[in-house]
């Protein structure tokens, strides 16, 4: 009678859908999927929380939603169609999170209800934390429009916001009740949110999957110039693995491995020292160039799996150097090793390639060689992508 | 190339120790614990959160955890013990929330520190809300100090503050890494948070555990003058039946069952309409006798049975009835049960005890058989306890 064990499992399931022109009338893919979860007669309400990015590209978008769902029974659109800001902004202003709490209460949406975020990643983080932290989870359908947030942050389980300016110092594990991908969404990004998602498929095949870095070498002209069937194949084999990652590993990361943080210590320093004027994609083919740099260095990266790498940044429209990097080090990008370091608890674990599609875990790295890196990178001539 | 589906289970294990005097230097429960968490050289930092109504009556319990944790080298006490209000007003207070965020800022406690509470429920719903939400969710130990909370609140997966008033209305599910249930806390408790954690007792063993209800018969005279043996044996029983239930259940309550409420849908109207000023196991209390009368009209549950859920009721000391059961009814208690229906999402669920230890769930209940069960209430003779 002194001690009680309790363990359990909690079982996670949904589905990313792909489609082009989810709200077109005739698509039936989200009626369906609200049709066969809903259990009885009953009306299940939809709360929708919009990215006024995505609003000011698609002006009809509020009607066309409205359309959409003025035919259906066994859901109700609630009066309101919440927009919020998007891009970082909309994850440093708490009164947002309010907002949407507040549209909660008001329009008793309850746990057999939704939210729907439509949007950005930094969007979908804002309506993920939003939607987990009211009523203790209410359902949550994402529908990441920009090629980070349907690859990779709007699929996965994080949610967050900032708190006096720490990035994501607020947030939770939070599965969406589904995803839709919308590809119509993607036409109108910007050539540098176009671009910067691709890191992360750059990321993920680098570490696990080489066919797929060899397909986006192959591509990589084609997905600079903005080429729709090569970055829809790009989105949906990034989701892919990433989905696999999150299933097969430490889905709320209770441990402390972290594989898919390859080339993120430095560009997490990197996007605060610029005061986030670079995006987080971009931050990243830099981290990736300088790690791949230093593999190199140290012998583990050979000449030619480091030149593919470079190059396929390169021709994809990454910079892979920024004056940051080269800071004095006190306030330098180095700074953020240590900072990488007490992060993970005190133990420093960083993923370097050892070849395209893998990677070793290293506990240190050597400053020196480092700063070398650092080095060959500003000095680099870059590919010349010949189109 | 059209769908991707995802699917994973999150495991999660903790364990309720039960001691006296958990911080007695020669106690090394929590010590041992921390020991066996710890994997490298690393030291863990802890920040405690304490409810100001526990120091009022432990006023050495800061000096206390701080000898404790002097000699210890793999956890490292940080600087400031936080001190919160305790009951209902610590759900009530955003700046309460942002008190310790901010102290997780400021001590840099990270996802392998540990946020330990100490305190009632109230405080154990705030702090583990905010352990939640801080970084993706913090390692969170619980350190329950009433009835209601080492038997029931503590040692579940719940967290939650009120908001704008409306209860609960922020939360998560976020199971703690360990709880310690510390006996010597119980002592200074007032009667009526002695009784009213009991409630929750009475409600798990009618629906669960027959003989669990035969002892607390038996024992019920013991209780209400305060025996700890008899009290120790009861928290831990219920306690066990609670966890039993989460784990084989729905511990993330993702389906729409709730057979832990039973009694509680007029529970929690009368707690509203009371202005909070009854405690949620007072109120529960009034509500099984409620349900149990309204069981007995319906002639679901024997005259005896009722007798003895009663009598059982009366004896541990609680009221069965309350006034605010009698507002007229556009105000009143009966329309809790609307609140509830919408509450479960259109269908009423309620759980109708056939017999100590069974019941039988319902989708209605008969307005007028109800009044009758409240009039019935209104004019009953209690039971002469005998001393
Ligand atoms: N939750 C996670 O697991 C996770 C993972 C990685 C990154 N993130 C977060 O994602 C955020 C970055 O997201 P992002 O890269 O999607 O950018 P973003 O959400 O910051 O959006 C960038 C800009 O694009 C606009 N926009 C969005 N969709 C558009 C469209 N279809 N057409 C035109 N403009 C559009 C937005 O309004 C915004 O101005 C960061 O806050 C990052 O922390 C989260
Ligand atoms: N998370 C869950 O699953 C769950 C379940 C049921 C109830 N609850 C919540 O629990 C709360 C009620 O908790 P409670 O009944 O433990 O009461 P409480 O936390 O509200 O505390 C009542 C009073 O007792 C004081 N107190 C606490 N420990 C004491 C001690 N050892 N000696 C003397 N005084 C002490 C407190 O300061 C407070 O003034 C409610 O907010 C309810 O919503 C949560
Ligand atoms: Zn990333
Ligand atoms: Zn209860």
């Amino acid at each position: 009678m002194n001690q009680l064990n309790q363990s359990f499992s909690v079982r996670f399931t949904y589905s990313i859908s792909f489609t082009d022109g989810l709200f077109d009338s005739h698509n039936t893919l989200l009626a369906d999927f609200l049709a066969a979860q809903s259990t009885e007669a009953l009306r299940k309400k939809l709360l929708f929380v919009i990215d006024a990015g995505v609003l000011a590209h698609f002006p009809d978008l509020g009607d066309q939603i409205r359309d959409y769902f003025a035919g259906q029974t066994n859901v109700e659109l609630v009066d309101d169609l919440v927009t919020v800001p998007g891009g970082e902004p909309a994850k440093n202003d708490p009164a947002l999170v309010e907002r949407i709490i507040d549209a909660v209460d008001r329009y008793g949406i309850d746990r057999h209800s939704y939210v729907v975020g439509v949007g950005g990643g930094s969007v979908l983080d804002l309506v993920g934390y939003a939607a987990a932290i009211a009523h203790r989870g209410i359902r949550h359908i994402r529908i990441p429009t920009t090629v980070l947030s349907q690859n990779d942050s709007g699929i996965g389980v994080k949610n967050g916001v900032n708190y006096r300016g720490k990035k994501n110092f607020l947030g939770t594990f939070a599965p969406p009740v589904a995803v839709f991908n919308d590809y119509r969404f993607l036409r109108t990004l910007d050539e540098r949110d176009w671009r910067s998602g691709m890191a992360e498929a750059v990321k993920v095949a680098l570490i696990k999957d080489a066919p797929f870095f060899d397909w986006i070498e192959a591509n990589a002209l084609a997905l600079a110039n903005r080429n729709e069937a090569a970055m829809q194949y790009l989105v949906y084999r990034c989701a892919e693995l990433h989905m696999n990652h999150i299933a097969g590993g430490d889905p709320f990361e209770q441990g402390s491995s972290r594989p898919l943080d390859f080339g993120h210590w430095s560009a997490h320093k990197l996007e605060q020292l610029t005061g986030f004027s670079l995006r987080h994609g971009e931050a990243v083919a830099i981290g990736m160039a300088l790690d791949c740099q230093y593999a190199h260095l140290l012998g583990y990266l050979s000449d030619e799996d480091l030149n593919r790498v470079l190059a396929v940044l390169e021709t994809l429209g990454f910079a892979l150097y920024d004056p940051a990097l080269d800071q004095d080090d006190s306030a330098g990008v180095l700074r953020g090793l240590g900072e990488f370091r007490e992060h993970l608890g005190g133990r420093l674990t960083i993923l370097l390639l050892r070849g395209i599609g893998y990677g070793e875990e290293v506990n240190e790295m050597d400053e020196t060689l480092l700063r070398q890196a650092i080095h060959l990178l500003a000095n680099r001539q870059p590919t010349l992508a010949l189109d």
